[in-house]
């Protein structure tokens, strides 16, 4: 049960935005442009990082519907995102994501723990600028979103199959769709 | 040094949005409404969580910033600042801010952290579900902030009375005066 009275049934964030649209709608503008606007990183290869960060943070609501998101939008679907978030260092991904999936870790922990080591590391695996920038980002902000979910007490979908119908919205719809009211 | 190349000498999260305004938008926003925006948290207890979660987080930019921003905001001024970073439970602030800086030391650690007693022993102090809310989301926010500044190693401010002039900006025009070109 929620730690807070939030008058609404909707499952994980997507109760919180309800509560309080005026904090929904820049968490939500920044989803979309972290995760779906202009980058040399996929959509898919975007979100299989949010759900790993979300995994580490043992976020489930963030962790399954990231996963769903990231499944949706991968030639490889949930086989490839369940090796990531299982074991990240043997799943048959590029050299490139492999080595930003490690900044992601790093980031989990904490911001020092980013070391020039791994920088370097996914600068030669092929990582620009920009790509090391927003992989940092993104596993900063889900270690705001999943502290955010977990940190009131927000509820799962009663229904697994929640997440598949969250990604097709995500998916064709993007973030504003799931701010307050659609927006 | 920075871990990219941010192509500016601006110092912490200052040279960030200065590198990527895309996403420098949203985040400004969500400072101003979390730390500005209407609440019956006044904006110095506000930024004095902000300051207690980034010195938790062992983040030198936000914490002295954002205690610089809570000093000119509160009657006490940087003595209460000060307090409250070093010894929380002994700062002599009231027994609602007290229970809201308990619970947002638990989001620093992990949202899961955030128990039923934490909550209930703020209600019990008088503070409402949205102040509750707040608190969370303040917390899990400067999770983002701290990771995303020490993540990326930008820098400190060469000469730290830039600190009280951030401060002075902010009060005076807000967050969206620390975004790109200044909005």
């Amino acid at each position: 049960m929620p730690h807070i009275s939030l008058g609404n049934d909707a499952p994980g964030i997507l109760s919180l935005f309800e509560y309080r649209p005026e904090t929904a709608l820049p968490l939500c503008d920044l989803a979309e442009v972290l995760l779906r606007g202009p980058s040399s990183l996929t959509r898919g290869e975007r979100e299989l990082i949010a759900s790993y960060v979300s995994t580490l943070n043992d976020c489930d609501f963030c962790a399954s519907s990231h996963a769903a998101f990231a499944a949706a939008q991968l030639p490889e679907g949930m086989t490839l995102v369940d090796q990531v978030r299982a074991d990240p260092a043997g799943a048959p991904v590029s050299a490139k994501l492999s080595a930003l999936l490690a900044i992601a870790a790093a980031v989990q922990r904490s911001g020092k723990d980013v070391r020039d080591e791994e920088v370097t590391a996914a600068r030669e695996a092929g990582a620009t600028d920009v790509e090391i920038h927003d992989t940092v980002l993104i596993a900063a902000a889900f270690c705001l979103f999943n502290r955010y979910v977990d940190g009131l007490a927000t509820t799962l979908p009663a229904d697994p199959a929640g997440y598949a119908a969250m990604a097709e919205v995500i998916v064709s719809s993007g973030y504003g769709a799931a701010g307050p009211a659609g927006r």
